[in-house]
């Protein structure tokens, strides 16, 4: 578990475009933390521009918007009751990783751990505020990709509202001019 | 087929944070258009807020930005093959509805059309501009959404890149705080 792959810059989209719940994890202070996250999207293919919304509310947002770095962590379904466990609590008052039992592996260009349980990991810096203060949203570059060749065909989870989840089914190809 | 009833726009959310294939609809100069967008995220719930990219070189994008009014609709599988014709051709040749047989219907507060063969349209008005020349993010208001009764479990669409889509699998149900 957790011998991560350099993954191609240009082949992030394809990871998020279908559009899975993914972990971010922060440092701050010393600390790490991660939170669930499902309001994101692409922005541009390469470099990779992602666009996210951490609410203000959330303990992460303090430390994304003073050290402008996090990491995109891809779970895939045999993680859902984890993922809904850091969901659940705050990094407030817990050490999620600790708790929940995630694993920490360091980052090679942010401060903010991988998770090692993840299939994918993407190391961001933040490169635009502009939308914050008014909509939590933030725009992030990936620097940096990594993939776990030991997770073949990791099926996401995709989130439906109060705990229901719908899992990644049948591949379908069609003919297509689109990237 | 196309009989649309009022949804509750608490619920929008619920469609679009599992991150489906939907068409964009715009009207611009006396003529419609349809165009494919898998970038989109939300943003807020209630009124519900979504961020999403129009490339500057779609044909949708002068529509958008002009206009400031669109309408999402998210299509199920079985509309898989038109949702791929519709990303392989542009508005500026031709008349994608027509040539592809997507059915308008008139919207109730935008001059943009709803699609029947759709299973949910919202009706959206831009409401921020400001990472429009950076990054073609437009963030939109939905101010009316429909869904199709006659559609009872509609699969969605997720894009993984050059034509290859995973559809929606099987539901896990999970003890969770989150909305």
């Amino acid at each position: 578990m957790g011998k991560m792959q350099d993954l191609p810059l240009s082949t992030v989209y394809q990871l998020l475009e279908p559009g899975p719940v993914v972990l971010l994890t922060t440092a701050h202070k010393g600390r790490a933390d991660v939170m669930t996250m499902s309001w994101h999207m692409m922005v541009d293919f390469e470099p990779p521009l992602i666009a996210c919304v951490v609410s203000a509310g959330d303990f992460s947002f303090a430390a994304l918007k003073a050290t402008k770095e996090c990491v995109i962590a891809i779970p895939a379904v045999d993680l859902a009751p984890k993922v809904v466990l850091v969901g659940n609590c705050s990094g407030r008052d817990v050490d999620k990783f600790e708790t929940i039992g995630l694993t920490q592996l360091p980052a090679k260009c942010v401060a903010p751990p991988l998770i090692a349980e993840c299939f994918a990991n993407l190391e961001c810096k933040v490169v635009d505020t502009r939308l914050v203060n008014k909509y939590n949203i933030f725009v992030l570059e990936v620097v940096q990709a990594w993939s776990d060749p030991a997770q073949k065909h990791p099926k996401t989870i995709h989130h439906h509202g109060y705990g229901r989840f719908v899992v990644d089914g049948e591949t379908i190809k069609l003919k297509s001019k689109m990237p």
